[in-house]
């Protein structure tokens, strides 16, 4: 019962720091848990690392720059991997669980890229693969996903699983400014890197979903497979014109089931403002999972944040700890369907689409004959805000459910028509 | 891998009905999930059941109403109780979990009163004890406060928990009606029983914020240690005042824990209509839960109703399969603190108070200087609607924070002003 479990620790930067300072202050409730000891044995790091005024902060010896003398240290039997990136994270991931090792990790590219080869090979040497704080920081997604709502069959889930542009459109929606302000904001309170990219073009949105749709719907979707598109491009005439009409936008992450077909997507999108996910805001996540059985349930949270993470990260230590203690490790991931991912053409939602237009009579018309030819039907229209000088007008326009693809070529037939002068936006609108 | 597990289901109501359903619908793709054929073999029921239509959408070979037949059927290893109620349901379970069964239950009663007691009576014969659908219907909360969310330390729990309430809170808060139209309504919706006593006053949800406080706190928390009180005595003006003061009115269950204390209570409160609890409608059931790692977590979705229910018993089934295949059972409740639970009268918070008041000149002044006595400060006054007839005149109070125990005793000097014709409501304000 009492032997001792020792956990090494790959990575210090802010998750990993937040991660060995509890460790180190919650040990003796933490053992208490596991009912065992729970100590924090080594920590690897970079040379670099050593420079930092955090690692003042632990005993000198649970330090090493050493693969080997990390990887090699057979009293260690948890590996926590906070590093973050494909590599060299992957390989020391792999590198831990051949050697029988349970391993806790908050990397969600490797796992997106690489979990379900993982999770076989954490099974086949007896070791654990955990991974709750991959997606949603705290809030418990992959646990939900697993087991708790594992007699549903899970059809949709719609997910604001990014904080950073999500601070960045509350603040679009409700200060009316620019995505270029909100941006800067954002990187002031370090809500957002200097490198942005991963956040706004949708990116890291695309691998919690994956990672999430995998488990849901027990069938390999790849991140590749996920279509992402970021929200530089919206503006804060979108917004306005969103309040006008009774909606939100949000960068959504959206996974559903149906027959043998897989929706996987990430986007800006038209949610009405009544919906549960329109009235999450700044830097807060909400997953809303849909299955036969349970309905709709949310889970609202911090979804990021060292302290959040750090939730998830130890939580996932002590489960890991279970099963050292009764010598059982987790599941491969079951994969009983192989559905195919619908490429985004194939994917069928209302549009909001927005165009700048010359001022004169029959431009209307003009352009209904376009959509119509594209057996697209419009629901509503607004026609604004006459530049006389310029002769130049703004119209929205709302449209009933149609594809990605006729959406698309109406499009690029519109932008050649002489009363266009541009096209501004377009945007889904999804009914949650 | 491929021994078939049998389950044995006790009760056929309206909840054991849909389980049974779903295990024989979904029989296939459940047998998947666990990796071996899970079968429905046995359902206990009473002679009278016998007579119900649905007995026969299922094999008649099926039923038993023979206690031994049942219990001493040693093919069956999951037990499932769904009869609800003290007795006989906790003989059952306890018989069950002498015999090595696994068990899982639906019955709050039960878990509220003799969790402790039966999760060590389960781990004694290596079996497993789950109540997922205790509370909170198919909403994970037992699984994230057990596991998810082992790490933090538990500092509150905010629960809309009785879906039946919060119907008729919903109906009393948006439709302007009154207690015994909105409940009428309810019964009519099959949202309320014939006899309402449970979920009106207070005790269903009282079960079940004894459930989750217990495992949060890891100090027994008993259900008749938790205050509760109901919605009966609301009126229609109370939410109109509640609705200028920019509140809502809601049934909340709360946990709380700091030092060595413990709080447990249930009671209608005036809570602010921005926060997120406010705007949980209907039959819906969320609980916000705050850890000091993870910050606040809100899991929301229905708390009842036979299908999401079912979700909780069935991941439940599959959770003790996993058990009875590996061997492995649930561990005993960990209990690692002593906590007293406050009583609610040592209970600070702010305070809604309604009075019929005669209209002449100082009474506010008598009202204040009671008020003052018992060192109660108001925060603010609404005086409204003279009936110039009776000279009648209603004043709304809105105290600063004071503890029960001061406000019980300054209530009971007002009622004996003669200027103070009735109290109309006492209502505690939470800042959640």
């Amino acid at each position: 019962m009492y032997k001792e479990i020792n956990i090494g620790l790959i990575g210090l930067g802010v998750i990993g720091g937040q991660v060995a300072k509890v460790l180190q202050e919650k040990a003796g409730d933490l053992s208490l848990q596991a009912g065992t000891p729970i100590k924090l044995r080594k920590i690897k790091v970079l040379p670099s690392d050593l420079e930092k005024p955090l690692v003042r902060q632990f005993p000198e010896e649970l330090f090493t720059t050493n693969d080997d003398d990390f990887f090699n240290d057979n009293s260690i039997k948890i590996i926590i991997e906070l590093i973050g990136g494909e590599r060299p994270a992957y390989d020391y991931i792999t590198r831990a669980l051949q050697g029988g090792k349970h391993v806790v990790t908050a990397n969600k590219e490797v796992i997106a890229k690489h979990g379900l080869k993982l999770r076989a090979l954490a099974h086949e040497h007896g070791a654990s693969l955990y991974y709750e704080a991959s997606v949603g920081g705290g809030i418990p997604l992959i646990a939900p996903l697993e087991t708790d709502l594992r007699a549903n069959y899970i059809k949709s889930i719609y997910a604001i699983i990014n904080g950073t542009t999500n601070y960045i459109l509350t603040r679009m929606s409700k200060d009316g400014i620019e995505f270029e302000r909100a941006l800067a904001d954002a990187q002031k309170l370090g809500y957002a890197e200097a490198n942005p990219k991963n956040d706004i073009e949708g990116i890291d949105a695309a691998y919690k979903i994956a990672i999430m749709a995998t488990l849901a719907f027990q069938s390999e979707v790849r991140p590749e497979e996920v279509y992402n598109k970021g929200i530089s491009k919206l503006d804060s005439r979108d917004f306005r014109y969103a309040g006008e009409l009774g909606y939100e936008i949000k960068l959504l992450a959206i996974a559903k089931q149906y027959d043998n077909a897989i929706e996987a997507r990430v986007h800006p999108a038209f949610i009405h403002k009544d919906s549960v996910l329109a009235g999450v805001n700044g830097v807060f996540n909400a997953v809303s999972i849909e299955g036969d059985l349970v309905g709709q349930v949310v889970f609202t949270g911090q979804g990021a944040g060292p302290l959040a993470t750090s939730s998830a990260v130890i939580s996932d230590v002590l489960r890991a700890a279970g099963n050292y203690t009764l010598g059982t490790s987790t599941s491969a991931i079951k994969i009983n369907a192989a559905k195919v991912v619908q490429p985004i053409a194939n994917i069928i939602t209302r549009y909001y689409l927005r165009l700048s237009i010359l001022d004169s009579t029959g431009v209307l018309a003009s352009i209904a004959r376009v959509l119509g030819a594209h057996k697209i039907s419009i629901a509503s229209v607004i026609q604004k805000e006459t530049d006389t000088l310029s002769q130049t007008a703004e119209i929205v326009i709302m449209t009933h459910p149609a594809a990605g693809r006729a959406v698309d070529a109406a499009i690029s037939e519109l932008s050649m028509l002489q009363v266009v002068k541009e096209i501004n936006n377009v945007i889904r609108v999804e009914e949650q």
